[in-house]
């Protein structure tokens, strides 16, 4: 079974390659044995940076099934999610991931995945992107707020 | 400047709680001192794990500018950007980020944002989601053909 759904993942990729659409990364969402939805990277056609693969698979299936988390899903990814998509998969919640190309071969490829794991392993003031932490006196009020909200949704 | 465009940030995290959109967050994408995109997150009303106030902002800033780079644009995030919404910025190659709470006070009210840094620092097999590297024969072929288009879109 993940043999087949590894191989629609990658098969995935293929179509969105030969289409354009963007980077060559297939992903799938299964859920029982039954695809729940499906994902190419469309970085290009949606000029969207955030449309990886797993992204929109993640984005679909919470769309088909009408919540926020995939409990009891599986995550198939022709590569090694990059740590966004990766990311993505644990604020969701799935059960299990399963890739077939290592980081490493998408590095010999040009994408920047391997470096980007370096680069959150930094420190702040190390990073290659400039972050500055500015304290502003009501920074913590929405979170106070959130948190004495009875009703709160925690996701 | 850096201090009003943060507390704009803060103020749409505000807002976003007062309607029960999602977490206390909210961010901003600007671009030669004029505001590009707004989001806060909106991961409950979405029902969309990846809706994160940073995610929103720059898919909606890359929508309008029509194009899947930030550069030149500053990211301004009421809180520090969890490992998504960083990778993410990466990706979307922004110049400068700026946050007004720290991720210890996002912990402190729950989110896991911290648990996350350390959880992909680790090991693959010391993960708490079970992730598998399976090789399938075919893997490549899609990294092989994207790389060996002479049109393809680099991101």
């Amino acid at each position: 079974m993940d043999r087949d759904f590894l191989q629609r993942a990658i098969d995935l990729a293929s179509a969105g390659v030969a289409r354009g659409e963007g980077g060559p990364f297939g992903a799938l969402i299964v859920c029982g044995g039954q695809v729940i939805a499906e994902g190419w990277n469309r970085v290009v056609a949606c000029t969207d940076p955030t449309a990886h693969a797993e992204i929109v698979a993640i984005r679909a299936a919470c769309a088909r099934l009408e919540r926020f988390k995939l409990d009891g899903c599986i995550l198939y990814t022709s590569s090694e999610p990059c740590p966004m998509c990766l990311s993505a998969a644990y604020w969701a919640g799935v059960q299990r991931i399963v890739f077939a190309s290592p980081r490493a071969a998408a590095a010999a490829i040009g994408f920047c995945d391997d470096d980007l794991y370096c680069e959150l392993a930094l420190p702040q003031e190390a990073r290659s992107i400039p972050t500055q932490h500015l304290p502003l006196p009501g920074s913590d009020a929405p979170l106070r707020a959130w948190s004495d909200n009875p009703d709160r949704v925690k996701y």
